[in-house]
């Protein structure tokens, strides 16, 4: 049993640096490619078999140190009472617009509405049989919400925000029942198996630190304390948030997610020795030449200065067109520079 | 004459806050509509004219303290050898990729290659006859290079990165060609009567605080040493710096332009008085009621909490949906609260 990412979860010691990637399932990944052919992307969430499947395969292929489920943010978003398709981004053809649109919604039980992720999530703890954790996740509620009311994604996100500036009151009822849908949904996967979350707050950094306390903090707090987390860490990854991490910190989980606009050292001294954090390697870094991704590694490794509480991904998902052999090199150079 | 623009670059104190709006000419005035109906974006770009009249217009309309030509940072690059057109975001069909693509680029002469921007600068000195300063402006080489090699624009900008990592003598023998033909450009501009330069790092945030040390901020530093600044304050704006403000400042500027992920007060203490700043109102507070604009104007005046050096602006471009009454309102509220 590799227990490195959940000891890291929690900040203890561990024998190597514990790594997986963000979007590590996925398109760049010629064995996810062939399956994908056989599908598409909403049958391959909709299918435990597949879903298990391509979720096992960076595993085998990249020698990660945790597995996280195949599935998307907007998935329990759907029975709510939003048409999901993907054209390839998603988009509602009903999107939220109103509080007649947010009285409409309604909150799934996971059981029978995403029977699907919890049915994965069983599979997978039986096939990986203890090889690596299984990571459950969810969209944060400001993020589920951006898809939900601009029907699609956006530049500038500007309808969310005029309702947030505008009507007020229909932007809070919305927030209200997208945390109470994300609560449900996030502690039958615990249920279900999940052996850590993690929270994407993929848009929450457009918003000014002072519109993020007030409009989207109050709600991944909610959630996060609503959450059965006594065995179950909570990763909280708020993309463009470098500015006000110790504002996001407050939402209370264990572990917070950098992307790479950050010093993860400067990080690590802002957030205190309690907070364990995962990242933050830039992306593109993977389209580097081999010897340039081992000084990115090692350089993000001494950052750390081997504080217990470190993860190694990369500071968003990893690129399409990025070279499987370069993720399993950078994969490769963490466990090996990190060794103790 | 209304010098508080120019008195704020510089530091001094002013008797109200000075504000202006990037993008301040453009698609949201219905009167720069009708000009543009009858033209193409380059033609407009091109004809010294209309130019001349889109950049007067926000003078007339919102009351800014401030114009601002009306181009586009690609302006210079075209005569560089690379063909340009907007369809409508910026392409180039012969993008740079190799070191030999390199070795083609030209340095342009600003008086025979672009001869209309340095025209528009003349006639808008004459039209505006000191009612406010004219600011001339430029992209920062980084983000030049990054059209340059990509061609277009681009999410994750993978192109260029790949350049910096893996071809490096390509990369800088590029950014060095860049930066000589910025140097010249603004220079050009300065001599053709600009009373300020504002430099564009669009996609400076792109990169980690080390990358940007690296690969962007030698040649921001040397374009900005290579400038006739004595009379002319020079305002650098990279958006989504952030984290790496100190480090951003090395490069010199007299002005740090500022996005609205930090708060301003914080960005002032970590940057000294030595330092004017720019911003950094969220562009989509202008969505929001007149009441609310209000109060986030405040917010940023008391941020600011009368610090000399202050010059009002928005994070980022106006957007294109805004109303020009609610742009109005913003100008007003600012001159009306910050009145000493």
């Amino acid at each position: 049993m590799n227990n490195r990412f959940l000891d890291a979860c929690w900040g203890r010691p561990t024998d190597r640096t514990p790594v997986w990637l963000m979007r590590q399932a996925g398109r760049y990944l010629p064995e996810y490619m062939a399956v994908r052919s056989r599908c598409s992307f909403l049958e391959l969430c909709k299918t435990p078999e597949l879903a298990a499947e391509v979720t096992i395969q960076p595993v085998d292929i990249l020698g990660v140190d945790a597995a996280i489920l195949f599935s998307d943010i907007l998935t329990p978003v759907e029975p709510m009472g939003l048409k999901l398709d993907f054209v390839p981004g998603p988009v509602f053809d009903n999107p939220v617009r109103t509080m007649a649109d947010v009285e409409k919604l309604r909150i799934p039980d996971p059981e029978s509405d995403v029977p699907y992720v919890l049915q994965a999530i069983r599979i997978l703890r039986k096939e990986l049989a203890g090889r690596v954790p299984l990571i459950g996740f969810g969209g944060a509620p400001f993020t589920l919400a951006c898809y939900m009311v601009e029907g699609k994604g956006s530049k500038d996100w500007a309808t969310i925000k005029r309702m947030m500036y505008a009507a007020p009151d229909t932007y809070h009822a919305l927030m209200e029942k997208v945390t109470m849908m994300d609560m449900e949904y996030l502690n039958a996967q615990i249920k279900a198996g999940a052996q850590a979350i993690q929270i994407f707050d993929t848009w929450g950094g457009i918003l000014s630190p002072t519109d993020y306390e007030k409009y989207a903090l109050p709600y991944t707090t909610k959630l996060i304390n609503g959450l059965n987390r006594t065995q179950t860490p909570i990763i909280h990854f708020v993309k463009g948030a470098a500015t006000m991490l110790q504002t996001v910190q407050q939402a209370g989980a264990d572990v917070m997610g950098l992307d790479w606009h950050v010093n993860l050292g400067t990080a690590r001294d802002t957030l205190g020795p309690q907070t364990a954090v995962q990242g933050n390697l830039d992306p593109t870094v993977l389209y580097a030449p081999k010897g340039v991704i081992e000084q990115e590694v090692q350089r993000i490794l001494d950052e750390n200065a081997g504080r217990p509480g470190h993860i190694f991904n990369l500071g968003h998902g990893i690129l399409p067109t990025v070279s499987p052999e370069h993720a399993i090199h950078m994969v490769e150079c963490v466990h090996r520079l990190s060794q103790r």
